[in-house]
Parts: structure tokens; sequence; C-alpha cells
């Protein structure tokens, strides 16, 4: 396909200045269409060193409102992203609805080089390839459009195209040392890049190979498939996705309503074990930082359930420089407007950094499902959009955590009394507590689900049994401590 | 004050353990009144290396909440944030209202350890603390509260800490060259300390002097000085910050209801100028990127003015992966919990990088004044405040253009109502822009006030006549080319 790709010596149409000014100001109609139907769509650029993406994407948006988009270049990585997950900082440029993010290079360049370069071994290359596209299925299934473009040059172009932008001493910068390995390698290159297309050219976010011989045809084509791509889904609408089944192992389902509330802890013996784990969490966090392990840990659980007083005692021990706390409330707009994990994705910690959640993407198939927030569809896959994300936590090299902090309904009703009663704990309840609580039934069989559906061997469910506050916390710390030295040692 | 330093040989009160204890829990309630009052804290640790400020940090805080808290760690820059103004990383960790950032070193140690270490000229030195009294002042105006720490330790003391640390081989990490050096250049660091604290020592901002021969005693008055830092804000509240006066040498006011606004272009004209200012502005672009120079264009005009296309037309001869266009609407809630400014700081372009903001900062002196959404004094005061941001942005190197995009009253309501009957445009007319316009005087003498206080030498404001809007394109183009052209000259 790009081996034996013809390589056709287009004559240029007569008037094809006249057609490239029409067909941006059809594209710049589209983007006006997609603005009021508050569609988001991605477009990747791939292709070949010097094959000219830069040039061809600021002449295809030339007519588009750049209020609305946004030309990101991701070729090279930052320091600090380099120590987040592999698809932190793709996810983190996606558009808010109605918007257009323009990738100039993205997850293929990096993967594809990365691996050329032997940066990547062969199992880790394919395990990047199977993110990608369960990144790529995520954001159509979530109301993206994905568009993916690769500018195809022949090696001789390639070669003649650097020897004339080094020519030039104002473009000779242009020339990397990268480009320059490509086109010793092109044969190397166009194996792979074969091999990645097909395996990554999906029906929801489809490839196009665009002959770049000619700028002004690439341009062209460029222009006509993504004014088709967005009139196809403007006509015919975002159809609900197809439910994928879970693929990952998973551990034994638990029910919340059947745990038993009735351990406990004496005063003495909390205050000597939290003493003690405090000490070996704050040697553990040392650790964790030299060797650059990250740990995510997810808080859930019911109103007044003691979640607040709970990170506080597992944070005592910690070193305050190396975790932050995230409290998760209703989204805001810029997160609203995007994939419900964005907001996740970019609190996500440095390695070596811990980060804690206090409410998390579980929201999705607890409040917004009951809530009715999202469709059906929507909280039916995102189990396993769950257990993917948090896949790509573990395959970063994270520690992932998921406590359930549970109560029953009495014990709550006597909370609850006790925040409206005491003056200096009224913020922490309101009316929606009180609402929530009316849903109890209906609460616990959406947990009951999600537990089942998501309680995977890389990020399992712990239930921390809170009447028992104290109990709850001094469990919660030694679960951490338990799975931190599991994976140092 | 730092070099006659008595360091007291304390005793330790026999019951220190519970002091300490008490202290805690007593700024643990403090905190939930901060909550509670919604009052944003700034703490910043300042001191030696090895004056223990991590561990005492870590224990300050045990007892606080940590989804009201972060601590940030700043001895470091990041490639990213070498990118940015000096003063935008500070910037960016500043808390939302009703939580504390605690950061472990800052602004002080940053611009201390430049300047000696020759990274920062003398000139530039003192522009910095220039900047950095501006930033604490334009933060306690706001609302915040500032409390800095200073942890001092002998020349002596310092020594036999790190030769402790660096005998174990779990601790020999933690100490740097830079703390080697410095104890080694100790008398140079205390003079030059000593003279930042004094400079910095102001009434809004106050610095405390920690003895940090003993860390417990450390804790114990870094515990008591931030109890009762809080209650005083707590019992006292907030005064009206006093107004400063402009210092800025400023350009000729301007009346924006005396512009001429005729000027016209024919359409021919107009295209060739179109493309020969494309051209120009692709070629200086490039010349700015590679001479890292950014760039921040404001515009503000009225509704219908016809903002949108002008920037379509300069972004048209831009490299999209070079610049990016941030419509400013109402701030989320992140925004609105924080200093006005904060929204445009973490905004900031990369150098090199051109950010263009439709509508800006300046909405705190039109609508946000006429609105009532501000109070009297924060407008007032905001003409400084945006002076002073302009101010760093220019001292950082940026060209800084600000556009008023200038129509008369009845060309708004020919525009207003040619939306209103055009179906792809009525998104963009809503009932506030109506209500907006019955407010038309008000504004113009806002208008007219923001113009004469704020049209400064470094980052002047242009009106574009764009009753005409081809014209008001091609003069906003070629005002950008001749502030760059004067730039890389």
């Amino acid at each position: 396909m790009l081996r034996e790709y013809d390589f056709q010596k287009l004559d240029l149409v007569e008037d094809i200045e006249m057609c490239l000014e029409n067909a941006k100001l059809e594209l710049s109609k589209k983007q006006m269409l997609l603005k009021e139907k508050n569609i988001p769509v991605v477009v990747l650029f791939e292709g070949w060193g010097a094959s000219g993406i830069g040039t061809s994407l600021g002449k295809v948006i030339q007519n588009m409102d750049p209020r609305f988009y946004n030309v990101v270049k991701m070729d090279r990585i930052s320091e600090d992203d380099a120590r987040k997950p592999f698809l932190y900082r793709h996810f983190y440029e996606i558009p808010e609805n109605g918007k257009v993010t323009f990738y100039d290079h993205g997850w293929m360049n990096e993967v594809t080089s990365q691996y050329l370069h032997h940066d990547l071994s062969a199992k880790a290359y394919h395990r990047r390839i199977q993110s990608i596209m369960n990144f790529e299925r995520t954001l159509v299934d979530n109301g993206y459009l994905v568009i993916k473009f690769f500018f195809h040059i022949s090696k001789k172009e390639q070669a003649k195209r650097m020897k004339k932008l080094q020519k030039d001493d104002n473009t000779a910068w242009r020339v990397s040392k990268e480009d320059m390995w490509q086109n010793k390698h092109y044969d190397q290159y166009i194996d792979l890049y074969e091999e990645y297309i097909e395996r990554t050219n999906t029906s929801y976010a489809p490839w196009y190979i665009i002959d770049a011989t000619n700028k002004k045809i690439a341009q062209m084509q460029v222009l006509e498939i993504l004014t088709g791509y967005i009139q196809h889904r403007i006509t015919y609408g975002k159809s609900d996705a197809p439910l994928i089944e879970n693929i990952f192992e998973l551990n034994a389902p638990i029910r919340v309503n059947e745990v038993d509330l009735s351990p406990t802890i004496s005063e003495e013996k909390y205050r000597k074990e939290l003493k003690k784990c405090r000490k070996k969490l704050s040697q553990l966090h040392n650790i964790l930082y030299r060797k650059k392990i990250p740990v995510v840990i997810a808080y859930e659980g019911w109103d007044a359930a003691g979640k607040g007083g709970n990170i506080k005692r597992v944070t005592s021990g910690l070193d305050p420089r190396g975790f932050t706390v995230y409290p998760i409330a209703a989204p805001d707009k810029g997160e609203l407007n995007r994939h419900y994990l964005w907001r996740f994705y970019k609190r996500l910690p440095k390695d070596g950094h811990i980060a804690i959640f206090d409410r998390t993407w579980y929201g999705r198939v607890m409040v917004e499902r009951l809530e009715g927030l999202c469709s059906e569809n929507d909280w039916q896959r995102a189990y396993n959009e769950m257990n993917e994300f948090e896949k790509e936590l573990s395959d970063w090299g994270a520690i992932v955590i998921k406590f359930w902090v549970q109560i029953d309904k009495d014990t709550q009703l006597e909370r609850f009394t006790e925040r409206q009663n005491t003056p200096e704990k009224q913020w922490k309840i309101t009316d929606e507590d009180w609402r929530n609580r009316e849903k109890w039934d209906l609460y616990e069989t959406a947990i009951n689900e999600m537990i089942a559906k998501t309680n995977t061997k890389f990020a399992p469910w712990y239930i921390l049994e809170s009447v028992d506050k104290r109990y709850a916390r001094i469990k919660a710390m030694k679960i951490l401590i338990e799975e931190i030295e599991k994976r140092i040692k």
C-alpha cells in the first residue's frame, strides 16, 4: 500500500488555485456546522520528514476560524511529558466540542520512531499500538470525529527536498538529524509504516494516504476528504457505539451490601498502628520517589462514609511534595466539553508521585448513570473504557488502588444528622446528599455492577469497612503499604 | 538581621510533643475556617539548604485536610517553564479560594541563586525583585493571604547536617551540588538574603525568620505564626487596597468616540495588500520562532465590530503550529476562584510563539465594572495591575499589541440585524449583545478611561477603524508587521 504506491505524475488542473480557494471556503463552512452541532474533531497528520505537512496544514486551514481550532506540534516530548503515561500528552490536546485539533505528527510518529531507534521493545511497541487503537476508539465512541492522513513521498523525492532545504541558509535548520536518518533507513521505515497503517486502519478512524509529491494536489486531497468526512457525520449523526466485552482478567465480584461491617479497632491499637503505618509509608514514599514509580489511588464511597478523614490519615505519612489530593466535584465547562476521562488524564501524577482522587472517573457509572447525565450507551461502555484507562496506568508502571468506603444506611443517617446539628460541619452536608440517600438501593445495584465489571487484576477494588472509621483508615494504609512493598521487591 | 542572628540554644519545653500536636490541631481548625470563608493562602518556605524545610513542612500540615492544600516543590525550573515569563510558574500554582498552596522554595530562591551564579545581571535581578513585590501585592490586594518563612541555620550547622546526610547511603542523594556550593559561599549568600528580605518585607506580605537549629521548635514557630496570621484575617477581614498611581510612561489618551471611522479600502487594493501582508507575516513568524521572541496580541472591541474576521485574516499568514487563538468567555469555576489574571497567565505562549486573545483581561474594567461583577476597588486597582502584568510580558521579551476594534452605534445595529436575519449567523448574536448595546454610553466612558490609563509605551493600544472591516484587517496586519520589524532589527 505504501511500498507499491503509484506516485502519479498528476498534472495540475489549470485552475487549481481557484479550486483550492473554493475548497478552503467549503471547509470553513463545514467548520461552522461543527461549531453549531458541537462536534469535536481530531485530525492527525503523519508522514515522512520533508513531506510538507506543516506547509500544507497551514494552507488547508487558512479560511477556518482560528478561535475554534488548534494546531499542536507533537514531534518532541518534553521532560515533564516523558514522566507521564504514553497517551497523556495526546489525550491532553483533544479538542472541546465544536472545535478541531490538528496534530502535526502524533502517536504514530512517536511509537514508530521510538521502535526503530530501539527505545521501545517489540513487546512494548505492540502494546502501544493497542493503546492507540483503544484511544482512537474511545474518542469516536464518545462523539469525536477522528481522521488520519499519511503524507507519502518516495525516497528519491525526500532526498531531493532535503538537499534543497539544506542549500538555503534560511531553511537548512528545518532538516533534522532524524530526517536524514529516516531517508537513509527509508526502506525499514516504509515496512513499519505499512504494517502500522494496516493495523490501525479502522472503520471508526480510517487512514487516508496522501500523495504529497505535489503540494497543491495534496492540499486539495486533504480538503476534500475533510469536508466529505465532516459532512457525512452531519448528515448521518452519531450512532450508538457497540459494547465491547471485557477482555481483562477480573477478581471475584464483591457485593457491598453483603460486606461484614462489624470490624473495629480499639483506640489504643489505632494510635499505635497509625504511628507505625505512617513511619512505614514515609520510608516507602521515599523509595517510590527514587524508583520513579507512580501511584494512583481512587476513593469512592457513600456520602459521609469517611473518605476525607481516611485520605487525611493516609497522606499524613507521605511527603507532601510528592502527592496531590484531587477532590472531584462537577466538571467545569472545559471538562464537560471534552471526553469524560480528560479531566482525570490531565491530573495524572508524574512518575514517582502519588495522585489521590476523592471521587473519580467512576462517577460515570454511578451518579451520571443514575441522574441521567449520560446516555445508557455511554455508561455501559464506560466499564471497558475505565478498565482500558487503568490498564494504561498499569502499563506505564503505576500502582493503581481503588478503595470503596462502605457504611450501612443507618450509619449514614446518624452521620448526616450529626453534621446537620454541628455548626462547623454543616458545610459538609447538602440537599443533594439527602436526595442521593433516597436512591440508596439504586446506587447499591450500580455499585455492585461497577465493582463486578472493573475489579481487574491490575487495578483491584478494596472495600474499607468504615462504620468504625479508624478501622478503615488503618486498613487503607496497610493495603497501600502492601501494594507498594509488592512492587518494589 | 540574618548575619547577627542570635541562634538560641533553646531548651525544648518538656511537653513539646503535646504542644506540637495541639498546634497542628489548631491549624487544621483554622483551615476549615479558611474553607468556609473562601480565603486563599500562599505560604512561601525559603531558607538554607539542609535547613529542614521539607521535613518541617510535612509535620506542620499533618493534621490539615489534604483536599484543600497543595505543596509544590519549586526548586527546579522545567524546560517548558523556562520558556515562559519569570512569574508564570509561580502564578500558575496559586490556590483557589479556600485553599492553601505551600511553596517549598519559590521566587526568592530562584532569583537569589540565579544572581549569585551570574545567570542574572544586577539589573535583571533588581527588576525581578520589583516583579516579586508587585506579584505579592496584587495577590494580597485580590484577597490572598501571603506569608513568608525563612529557615535560618548557621554555616556550621549547615555543614554539620550535610555531612551527616552524606554519611548515610539512604540520604546522601539529598545533598545537592548546589547545597555544597552554598555552604562554601555562605557569607555571600547571607549578604544577599539579608538584603533581599529587607527589601521584600512588606506590611502586606511579611517575612518571618525561623530559627531552624531545632526542628521541633521551628515547627512550633511556623504553626503559631500561621495560626495567628489566619485568625487575624478572619477577625478583621480584608480591607480595601489602596490605589497605586501609575508609574509607567503613557502614550496620549485616545477617545474612541472621536475616532474618524471613514477610512476604507477598495476590494482590489484589499486583495493585493492581504496577499502581501500574509507573505510578509509568514516570513516574520519564522524569524520570531528562531529568535524565540514571544508575541501577545489582545483584541477588544464592540460586539459585531469584526474581531473574529480580523483575527482570521491576521492568522492566515502565520504558521498554525506557532500561534493559538484564545476566545475568552465567562471564566470557569477554577478560574473564577483564583486571581483574575490567572486564566491569562496560564494561557501565555512559549517564547517564539504567538498568543492571540479574543477579549482579554480588560474585561475587568469593562463588563465586570459595568455589570458589578467586581467591586469598585477591584476595577480601579486593575488599571495598574494590568500595566504591571504587561510590563512582565514586555520584560520577558514579548511584543505586546492591543487592538481596539471600533465601529459606531449605527453600524452595530446594522450588523446585529443582519445576524438576526441570517440563519448561519444567528449563533453569533445573543440577548446579551442587545443588553450590552443599551449600555453603549456607559461602555464608551469605561473604554476611554481604560485606554487612557493603560496606553503604555511597552503595550500600546491601536484603534482599528472597522466600519470597513477590510480596512481594519489590513491595518492590523501592518501594525503587527511594523512592531515585529522594529523588534528584530
